[in-house]
């Protein structure tokens, strides 16, 4: 089976609700704009790609219905500005609120409330498609570079964090490489770490592999080097928060650690990401603030306290690999590319698998 | 304040519930034998070296108390007996029983019932003076070669798991070199993992830090590669569970990481143990077999599930670090030595700082 965390259908919305997992599957309906608003400040949906999805969709099936009336830009607007406003650091539903605003209010040039609608309803679908479809690509490419290096076998994947259909459109990054290479029945198997704080590879990545039958272990963060040289790992993949112009890349933290090992292992280190992720605004990681989270991520577990009390805590949510650490290349549903040809790559002057 | 997690006076013992912290700091009395064998199989006391000290001094407590009458020799044997079969795997505890038992024996052929009891009791007394002050040698020589390097500044130490008071008869390995720091005013923060599965970094070396008010920060595991670049740290230093004849050594799982860390960023890492975990018999880390623990340490915390149900987990309980990542030196009660220097300074052809 695959794992479908965003159900659409013309007029209805369905998704799976994240704060139940990995102890209950559930499926919650979403028939309004506030019903998606309220799924994404409470978390029931998570990660930037499938906030914004959840909430672009959510507007398409009040469409559907016919909201707005005779004005459905005002109605539009204020719907995505209200989305807009549930989690205001996932920039990715800032960036589809503005693109599909100008998308809006330009069609509403020429056409009648009822034609605007089922544009505005269009554009939505298709970028619910473009980004399962994109996340496919990255899979198919990240699985043809890493069995490229091994013709016959079967390869073993390390990963960090969940980058899979609960963090996406569907499919994922890092995890749709993984689950390309389990379709193509090469995948030995898949090491997960357990990603403290949050516990994403433990609760969600688990959970994607379990409903999936995916090859799969769970591991502590700490044990991933000693996994390295124990279990035969063919390549490590994880996916980007941001990659920037020279290829650093900004992601979950542990992911340098993942990177540093790698290498003093010599295994091939993957950065899986689409075009949409990287940041050429940026030049270098050093140009990259470290966001720092709330000590009570790593003092309590379901509210239960689990540290000594009065301990300082640091936890930045993220850090920066620099791009020399990431030897195997940045996965993008426009190829793989080594970190010295993004670049070139996604301004068209650079086509390469 | 020193924390204190054995106290024992002639005829009196107790020791900290470690099964209570870090949430309770409670005394338990141990009276007997029987009550030691308790607190060692329901954890209430854990740490190679600190459930021996624990075994052996409620079999002095005893002796104190007449215990054995005109044959204490089977008592003793007795006694160990049932002490050893508390957690099979603490080496420490099997080691202390044959010596005693042998020392036991000899003292037996010249001496009345009275005057073996007294015996007795003063090797083991004794056994508790000579871990403890072990524990402060290797404290300050660790202290000592760490400031070696910078004359002036005070340092910013990174460690992991549990090596200190709570964790051997008192003061501790690598974490006393770290009290040592502290006690020369040249520590300017300790940066201390939080150790999963099993937490004793948070639980336990947090516990320990704010008890005495060595400035702390808890970290996940995930971060310690960060923590070196950002935070100016001036060594890693972390304990042991056995060091072989050429150096390498096994402790907690995420020590090798660490290790390959250090090297990464040209940081110093230190392994702290006393000679009595230094084990020439075996040549190298080869040998030594890895032990994997139920997946339930990573799938659920105080008994409350925290992953997918049905995910496979690998578990290993510890690593070996390769001398060559041991960059610092093996920190003992001897001096520190560079990993091809232990064979001869143990073997009493070297001494050294």
């Amino acid at each position: 089976m695959t794992l479908e965390a965003i159900r659409y259908r013309s007029g209805s919305l369905q998704i799976l609700n994240q704060l139940l997992l990995p102890h209950k599957t559930a499926y919650d309906e979403i028939r309004s704009v506030q019903d998606a608003y309220e799924a994404i400040k409470s978390m029931k949906v998570r990660g930037a790609p499938a906030i914004a999805i959840v909430g672009c969709l959510s507007l398409a099936v009040e469409l559907r219905a016919g909201a707005g009336g005779d004005d459905p830009v005002t109605f539009i607007r204020e719907s995505l500005c209200h989305l807009t406003s549930a989690r205001p650091t996932a920039v990715n539903m800032g960036r589809a609120a503005r693109e599909l605003m100008e998308f809006a209010e330009n069609e509403s040039m020429e056409k009648n409330s009822e034609q605007l609608r089922e544009s505005v309803i269009a554009w939505i679908e298709d970028m619910l498609e473009r980004d399962v479809n994109d996340n496919k690509k990255i899979g198919n490419y990240g699985a043809q570079h890493i069995l490229s290096g091994v013709p016959r076998d079967s390869v073993t994947i390390l990963t960090h964090c969940n980058t899979g259909s609960l963090a996406t459109a569907g499919y994922g990054t890092a995890l749709g490489v993984v689950r390309s290479l389990h379709a193509l029945s090469r995948l030995k198997r898949v090491y997960c770490t357990e990603t403290r704080p949050y516990n994403q590879g433990s609760r969600l990545t688990a959970y994607e592999a379990v409903a999936e039958g995916i090859p799969a272990t769970l591991i502590t963060d700490s044990m991933a080097a000693l996994t390295m040289r124990e279990m035969d790992i063919t390549a490590v993949v994880v996916g980007a928060d941001r990659v920037v112009a020279n290829g650093d890349t900004a992601n979950k933290v542990g992911t340098y650690q993942l990177a540093i090992a790698a290498k003093h292992h010599g295994i091939p280190f993957y950065v899986a990401a689409p075009s949409t992720s990287c940041d050429l605004s940026l030049e270098s990681g050093r140009d990259i603030v470290i966001e720092v989270r709330p000590p009570e991520e790593l003092t309590s577990i379901n509210g239960i306290p689990i540290a000594a009390p009065g301990i300082e805590v640091w936890n930045p949510a993220f850090d920066v690999t620099p791009h020399q650490l990431i030897t195997g290349g940045i996965i993008t549903e426009l190829g793989v590319f080594l970190p010295s040809e993004l670049q070139a790559a996604l301004t068209g002057r650079l086509t390469a698998l």
